[in-house]
């Protein structure tokens, strides 16, 4: 049986739906869950979704991801711009994982263009809003399939 | 009725009064805690004044007074310089806020010159210790009045 | 009916499957070619995929999808760090674009951390090898079916 | 008796009310003298409020107020940017001082990150608007009435 | 009836003629302001012709330009690449303004690579050495005389 | 008979009129070329106008106006930034030439701060918009009717 | 009788022993606990030792060793490149403090060459792996030992 | 038999002899080849010697002679100092390659300090003038000599 | 006979002996101008000694100085860090020119290690306090007399 | 039999005692060099013990080192921050190696942040004083001890 | 008669054939030294070959080669890259000379690109191993032969 | 009595008079030492003047002047600018020290506005050629007679 894939959210994506529309839409989180564990559930792979403000919190979140999880989705938000710890524990990780994006980055202020999330991940989805995590999921669901 | 005013304090800010005096001066945050509560009390407007070390909690506590507060009045300490998550969760608040530093951030390291919170926030009161609470909420509580 | 769908290729990714394999994988472009063909089929959507060592040949191929394409993938490849010329281009465009890349240009040398493609389009999809043309065109299919 | 207190203005604020009313509001220069006289009335200490365009003509005033004021206000507009001598002068103060901004420099552009004027006063209000003036004078009086 | 052209010198132009002739030629201030003049005339447009080597002196002639000019020119010369406060008084302007350099200051030093008025007019001529006021000043009445 | 004037334009602006209004205006590049092709006429020079987005294509016009013109007006466009190979080439005339831009590169993105052009020229139009041309057409047609 | 040494550790140092074994080794985190605990009973001075992946319980911890230890071992981890908020805990304190650091930063990202930790501590220990600690531990009882 | 070593060289390199002669001397680009073809004759190896102004042809040509060459000269001029799809086409070759200056960059200006052709080719020969080009075809010939 | 040699002084000069003893002593600018003139009237040349905190008023003085003077001496203070004016004006001067600081800047901060004044003189005295006038003044006597 | 450890020390060391004691204590390399003896006595390895002003000579004794000793401690004080040619002697070394510091570098100026030698160390040992050289030779011959 | 041909090197040179040989390959330097001194009998001409770990030595024997060489090749190694007196030295130089490395060092480290030995001579050798050597010798004698 | 003055000169001083005379003049070393020596007479002070190109035995003097010598004048050359030994030797002196150079160091490259001799030296003299070291020798004797 395939273990869970963990979809990981970093600060202030609780607030999504409410946040800078601009940037990010209108989709709150919730309903990206729902979207995410539909897809999960059609393909027979159970999804353990969360989000937290706390960086220490998301860094134990990928180390419980390396034992528990067949792959990892991860939306750091503002901590990819900051989080070293964060590097450091994806690093450790031997399972396959992707960094999602709402919104393009490469559009928005300088301190959002340094990155310590990307140099630890294989790929990268950002730009597509909510669809991105599902773009991310089938992709990670059809690799899943095909290696068991 | 007039909504709370939220004052946020950063890390190491419990520890006021026994730390690098030359900056802070003598004055404990629970000394401060009491003289904007007394400002708050007069106003007839409740203030709800908290400290944390946690830089997701502080995070978490902005959000919070973007339902509930009229106003907020943050000093994010050491996590002015480092925080983006803050920022964003700053950038999100529709209430009037206002950033206040005990000492002169310009007299110090150059690594307290980078800050987040500034550009997030319309205004600033710098280096007048524990009086600069009083300015900022006095001020705060006349535009609070004026619009109601 | 809806116009073609522009995949735009640039320098050196003639030469897929004989470069670099740990960066690239060992696909050719004209696999990655048949592959969107079929996407595109299947969807009834005619695709025009193209291949080019000459900055200024991508420039006016950009400038000829802004009139005869309904949406634009590109893989500008080393030109995605030096050419202004191409920036330019893709901000006259007003229809859907999406940067892809094969490999995750931020695990690679710093001048590859330069990007003149990604502020001009609305999303990325980097670091799935040839799956992520598939990806990239699938999602904008969904889309232009959607608008249509 | 207490000697007055100086309030020195830099370039470009004798436009005020017709500048860029977006950063500075439209209160004109006026206005605000007006209100800090008043603040003086009440408090029985005199008010030299003067503006200059001239960047020598500043540091020749804080030179003045070293002998002639109790306590010196100075919005040095541009002249905060780009002048050495005005922190020279400054530095020689040896009376409290305070550095006032209508607008949050911190939301301007890169150049305006630089300060001669912060590492030498006090403290320091910024964001305010007009109001700033009379937050600072306020302080400064209670101050001032607190030492005599 | 149109207002007058002002036409405004910086630092050292004064000497122009013995100044650096490998940049800046022999012709001299007088006879470029009687150039000036004479193009002026045969528009039926007065001419207002000044130079200053005082920084702010030149910040309160492009304050006094905002109500008294239909349009302005202005060569900063040093100033150009040192004073914001120039650039404030310049950012208050709503009449058109030219930017006039007799040298080329893409082949100078470093720091006259800072340009505090480029970014605050519309246009510039430069390196056409006493001609480029001719050319300025051409343009300019041809603008005034369509809109008016 | 004095030979013809060459008037090179780089990339992107065979688009012009469709391409960002705000910062080109919506004269077309045909039209642009008409009215240069009149004021040659009636100086009795010929004007040879060309346009191309291709980098190398640019230096080998400039290589070929070296030989077969007079005088020289480049608008390099984007490779204005980027393009040390047209610096060579530009180093290597003897013939007068003049740089052209629409627009003020001064109030845009930090990478159009780079110029490689203006130091191999002797003078430059900025931000007239397609009268620019013009400007630095008749100014050059004045200089070679003088020399000749 | 002498307070207890606290011994603090950063984020992912719980992983330690999994953790890219050619930076830190293969002993684990709990296998260090105990050697420091065994130098620490022969000594007679007990021991706090304590992991956390939070930075402001990081910071909270050397709050807490301010007021109950009587010397301190840090070994920050990722924290030590990025926490402000950890460094003006540690200038907080009065007690000695050591900083200890598994593999030697010096060899690895330049991010990890900032050090925020370093300027707040008297001395460090880098690159002997777990036998650091033990160092540290050694050289700290013996200081102690000799004061007392 | 040995494949032909192939000489490619860049923009500009095509006015040799009339360019800029205190870097680059008075000989021809012709001449050097007769010189280049020589060597060659004598050795039986032929030479392939292109130039061109295009640096998406000169990649081109990098990739034709990974299949046709046994060995590569390249003399890149501007593009040595622009061209990351030169640096990626030469990444990709597998036989020797050697890169040729006429002068010496690092007696110029700063951005010809940057080098994009240097790290991917095993060896250099720089500031000999034409003589360079012998040298370099010398070393290569004597060096397919031995490995055949 | 031989022109006067100008010693000119730049902004807070004034108030030498008041301002920030450690850098620069307690004699008065009066004194070291008796001084000064003292040495020039043993020496039979006249001098003219001048102290201004205006950037332009300097300049002109520089300006005068090319005329009316045979040597120049300066301390521009602040604007030594500054003043590109400054230099313009002193890169026009043809007599003998040496730049003098009380203290030595190179002992102060960065912004101090900005220098626009010794890149336009031939020598230079730092750090001797109000003994460095006497040393430039004795130095410029000798070289004048030498050659008159 | 187990050979020599070599203790090499940088310029300035031969004056300890005399030197900026709040940086370094008041203990003589004498002193160190006979606690160094000791240890080595005790264990039965004999010490190679030296210091020199000279770049050159301690390259050298690094180099003799390579053949001559198991292991090697260094201080090599000054040019720890300039000086690539221990970087590439001590690269060349096959023993283990320690880097000693008295005090903590990261409490002084900038430069002396860079480091040429801790990247060809394997550890380190800093801000301890004399103290240091102990702890690393402890910890040196434990280590040899074990391997032989 | 021609006098010597001075071939100087640098520090950690004596160690070839030990020292990294993926950058440096296996042949010693006594070798090096006899294939140049074969090739200087055959054509008449004595070598001077030395080595020195020394900076101030091989400074000196710049200055020797001065007076006492016909030409000078030159392996700085690592003080290529920090030694502005070596720069000084060979600035002084009136005969030929030549720059060789081993290795190509725009392959290696970010410090190792700062080079003082380039802008000083006239040409260079990079990246042949011993043979590079070979090639200039052989260049120097070609040119020396021409001359006499 | 007075102990004798250093007077000590870094790397190429040896060879004045013949190296790049627009920088330094031609008089020799010797001349100056000469000069100096008779100062020294007349003023029964003696005089130690010495040249090395080694800079670890221009720190050897230093620390030999810090116990021998009355005062110390010293021109670092090319050591100025690279040498941290040097500084560090400085800063252990408590005798008088003076910086000389011949030319102004802030009309040549930018690797020579580093300076490691200022800092820790009180004054500089800068650009008066030979005469430089009479100036600074006259200034010290001074000093010295004033305090025995």
């Amino acid at each position: 049986m395939i273990k869970p894939i963990y979809i990981l959210n970093g600060p202030n994506l609780n607030r999504l739906g409410k946040r800078e529309p601009k940037f990010y839409g209108s989709t709150t989180l919730g309903e990206i869950k729902n979207s995410c564990n539909e897809l999960g559930q059609s393909a027979g792979i159970s999804i353990v979704f969360k989000q937290t403000n706390l960086e220490g919190e998301l860094v134990s979140w990928v180390q419980e991801a390396s034992d528990a999880a067949s792959a990892l989705i991860i939306n750091a938000a503002a901590y990819t711009h900051t989080s070293v710890a964060l590097l450091d524990a994806l690093q450790m990780l031997e399972i396959p994982s992707i960094e999602v994006h709402l919104s393009n980055p490469a559009a928005r202020e300088a301190f959002r263009q340094v990155n310590y999330v990307s140099p630890a991940v294989k790929s990268g989805v950002f730009g597509f809003g909510a669809i991105g995590y599902d773009m991310a999921l089938t992709s990670i669901i059809k690799t899943l399939k095909q290696a068991n």
